[in-house]
């Protein structure tokens, strides 16, 4: 029996989800966007029908997958639609209870990946986290997962926060501290290409030690005559020599 | 003509050394550590001869390598060896200047990796950064280096001091975010593998983005909501907290 689904939402979630959905053979029957340049721009990279007319949508799919940002969440949800279906929100922060009482079978499918609509993935690789108001519409989400992915855990909202927090430290932040390093090497004069063999190699190392066991620098030496020296070429850099101090003092005493 | 060299230091940066000259067909003469237990175990562990007894060093190498610690730099660099070698040290944040009278013929090779001795890598992808004392050193350094690998470039001094800050945010700061991140994911039952994918996905990203371009995640999204309730989750880690504060603050305003 086919599968049916309806996506709202058109960012980089929703991108790779609509993606990975179509090419596990889940038919997904629209997308909706609220802004019309964006239905109309995810209808035509990915070839599924789209809207931003609410009642357009149609109300026969078996899933309604929420991918929009946390604030517009309420706004998407508060809509009447479907009430027999199963309703699926993705986001990391945000407990399974934030369902209204006119969605009763409900869950959460978390991925548990930093997408960009412009850089392509494996999402069978993507690890999923996947929550649900009952035992049967559980087993309905998990097997609408393991389309989708190879790696599916069940978890509680409590335990999704933490991921998700994680996540940000191992992901948005760590991406960040990419960005302070492009400006500090094009700064000197060299292209960015330099740092890339460094950083490919920092994120395959964990995959051979913990992160503790990974751990070099001058930080974990404890070696002051670097990090005072670090600290003075950063004196341009004011924000930036308050992120050096902390986490160097975070690695000391780790 | 062979080529020759003697490596001071068995630490991380002197085992992925030695093993790249053993590999491009340099002869290593001998290793040298200040411990007895360090030179013995790199002796067995690369198969060159090693001391910790100075005076047993041979004086005819081409090449005297000295990969150990800042601190300890300026100590083995005042021993007098083999005047008419050329001498080099792999230091990111010390100049060529270091280098004593008696050892005129002299330079930098800075390999721009994270290392951990019991992490192989290959060395021929790793960007190495010349600095020498004279056009017929800068010569036979480069020789040297593109032996051991395929990216060579002369950079002077202070071009290589921002270069070793910038790999500090990529490379040692980035893992301790995974360190931290690894505790989270811990403390809420889920094992570090679980970040893996996003960990890597995160460092594959740059490769089609710029990090600017590659940035996700609540602080650049500046979801205020999502920000207070991860400080709540951190409440039982105040360094961490700040960290997540700087940090946000950083990329909110970039």
């Amino acid at each position: 029996m086919e599968t049916t689904a309806v996506v709202v939402g058109t960012g980089n979630v929703a991108t790779h989800l609509t993606r990975a959905l179509l090419n596990s053979g889940v038919r997904v029957l629209m997308l909706y966007s609220r802004t019309k340049a964006h239905a109309e721009e995810a209808a035509l990279s990915s070839g599924v029908p789209s809207t931003y007319n609410w009642r357009e949508l149609p109300a026969d799919a078996d899933f309604y997958i929420y991918a929009v940002s946390d604030s517009a969440l309420s706004t998407v949800l508060a809509q009447e639609l479907a009430p027999a279906a199963i309703h699926l929100h993705t986001a990391g922060s945000i407990g399974s209870e934030f369902f209204p009482q006119h969605k009763p079978r409900h869950g959460v499918l978390y991925p548990l990946q930093t997408f960009s609509k412009s850089k392509p993935l494996d999402f069978r690789s993507v690890p999923l986290f996947i929550e649900a108001s009952s035992a049967d519409v559980l087993a309905e989400v998990n097997r609408l997962a393991l389309m989708l992915a190879d790696k599916v855990y069940e978890s509680d909202s409590q335990q999704r926060r933490h991921l998700h927090l994680a996540a940000v430290f191992a992901c948005n932040f760590v991406n960040h501290l990419y960005a302070i390093a492009d400006e500090l090497v094009q700064s000197s004069g060299l292209p960015f290409e330099v740092l890339r063999p460094l950083i490919v190699e920092t994120a395959s190392k964990i995959e051979f030690l913990s992160p503790r066991d990974a751990q070099t620098g001058p930080a974990v030496r404890r070696d002051e005559s670097v990090l005072q020296k670090h600290l003075e070429l950063l004196s341009d850099h004011p924000a930036y020599q308050k992120i050096y101090e902390l986490i160097s003092r975070s690695i000391s005493g780790f």
